[in-house]
């Protein structure tokens, strides 16, 4: 977890330095890009089809705790972050730029390990690295990254076009990078109080996983498009489910029902969060951080894909004065609410 | 300079509440944006053309002040420093994407004020605001800023085109946003050493502006479109004369000469360094923040701009085993040194 490695110090090679050693290894595959890093800016060539665009940042202390989150992953994670929000578009994802804020004590070895997990990400998704800017940080590390990629008009999904009776489909399982946190800052407070005891993580690699090395999902676009299914309005889940959905219900003028016994959960979830004291539903709905695609299909497409098991219908579209309501296991009915991560009130730490 | 204001604070608003309260009031006006703010991923639709796609970060401590940099001035800079990049390759600018990092304990109207210069800087310069991020810091401020833009093939300047003979080319003057800086931050030292003395910039109105509101120059790219002259390489002066002539000829496998005497200096340029015991062409070449931009033009070109007094020629471009090098006013020869501000040794504040 803390291991000893070798250290060069990054005021020896310079900002140019650095970038020269990081970019050395950058191998450009997509089509459109015309050129990659070294000039002012990227050149792109996308022909005819429509340009996507996205942007995240990552702040220490925030967005991550370098105490548990090893950093090939949080360079992994950074970039699928970014590219999951290309996908919910139901756009392909082509290119990434990466601008990193490091303190001068980061030693050289340690942003390797970031850059990395960063184009391990980028060969796994088939995306060109193609520029970014690499500064010194007087405080925690910063990481911003902005995705670019494409898609036939005819196909993009926006959040805006849900309509009345809708079936409303979530991949995958939720709530499980939730509780992974609350494993991993537990271990982190066993071993701040007595630094001799190691991590008890065992048999929790999925919740773990799922926190710290998300998969964006590009094989549920595939899928969509063999299946010929357009979804009516999609995003993808990084605020938790409630907050998702209320963004596609109120983009469409619409409301929602949606049935907790349909929520997907993975059962290493419902345990560990019963461990913590914690209601599964809840870290699903307002958790975030699990990277599925949350997406409004029609009724007429429902027999395409209900053989498909990594793909729940867990509720429908109604119209807008209905509301947007929980239906619970015993029947209870609860508007739902965004109580999603808010940035400028809880934070990790 | 530290006047008082009324405050909103950005925990009652929330992430979503903050982002919309800010995103109200942006207007889309090119063509190419097909859906701005509000989805996972802007649309962007640029048809034959190349895309072009540029990222910069800011950050508190290392790139601005807050002790002297007022809010409104630091977000027009962060857009127009972006731009620049575009510029640079000889493109329209047409879309930003900005990512911020707030204290939470910044007040409400700091962040509208942040966003009131970015959006300033947007109208200014015709490019539309078209999505990003914005969260909580642990520690200070942090702005990331992505440009698209797009140019014609044919038009595009990489800084690898240079070739021997070529004149180097710089608009408009250099050196002055580093002494504005030092000027900066001696007034800041002398308000920090007593509260009741207000800063003395009087008459200093020019190199202050340079540093702490730079024009990127969109008027030397038409300039060079209207008199039909494409530069054979350019780049922007972001890190000092000495630093970007120094990419233009590595990048174009070729040596240069450039005429102490040639390099453009503002006259309060000159007499403020002095006062500070600075040599001004040092400040021109490794000062940087300049955000002038540097080319090369074929001799055969020269005629078109040689009445242009906002251009200066500077020197020629040799081969690549002739070296880099200055030629002094007094006929001593130097070799160029890329001694540009070093972001992991040299910081400012």
């Amino acid at each position: 977890m803390f291991e000893q490695r070798e250290k060069t110090e990054l005021a020896n090679l310079g900002e140019f330095g650095l970038i020269k050693h990081l970019t050395q290894h950058i191998k450009l595959n997509q089509k459109s890009t015309v050129k990659g890093v070294g000039d002012d800016a990227a050149v792109l060539d996308f022909g005819n089809k429509k340009t996507l665009v996205s942007t995240d940042m990552l702040l220490e202390g925030i967005h991550f705790d370098l105490a548990f989150t090893p950093l090939k992953h949080l360079g992994y994670k950074a970039i699928q972050v970014n590219l999951s929000d290309i996908y919910a578009m139901n756009g392909t994802a082509s290119q990434v730029t990466v601008s990193i804020g490091l303190s001068s004590k980061f030693p050289l070895e340690a942003v390797e390990e970031l850059y990395e997990g960063m184009l391990l990400a980028c060969k796994k998704y088939q995306v060109d690295l193609i520029g970014g800017d690499t500064t010194s940080s007087k405080q925690g590390l910063v990481i911003s990254v902005t995705s670019i990629g494409y898609a036939e008009e005819k196909n993009i999904c926006y959040r805006n076009g849900a309509e009345e009776g809708d079936l409303i489909c979530v991949s995958g399982d939720l709530g499980g990078a939730y509780v992974g946190l609350q494993l991993l800052e537990r271990e982190k407070q066993v071993f701040l109080s007595n630094p001799n005891i190691q991590p008890d993580l065992e048999g929790k690699d999925y919740i773990v996983e799922r926190q710290l090395k998300p998969e964006a999902r590009i094989d549920i676009v595939d899928l969509l498009a063999k299946l010929e299914i357009k979804p009516t309005s999609m995003i993808d889940v990084s605020d938790g489910l409630a907050s998702e959905i209320l963004h596609i219900t109120s983009q469409s003028k619409k409301g929602c029902k949606i049935y907790e016994e349909k929520i997907p959960l993975d059962p290493m979830t419902v345990d560990t969060a019963r461990e913590f004291g914690l209601d599964p539903t809840v870290c699903a709905l307002s958790g975030g951080e699990d990277y599925e695609l949350l997406f409004t299909i029609k009724q007429a497409d429902y027999d395409k894909m209900k053989h498909d098991v990594d793909i729940s219908i867990i509720g429908y579209i109604t119209e807008e004065s209905a509301g947007n309501y929980l239906i619970t296991k015993s029947g209870n009915i609860h508007e739902l609410k965004a109580q999603g991560w808010n940035a400028f009130k809880s934070t990790t730490a």
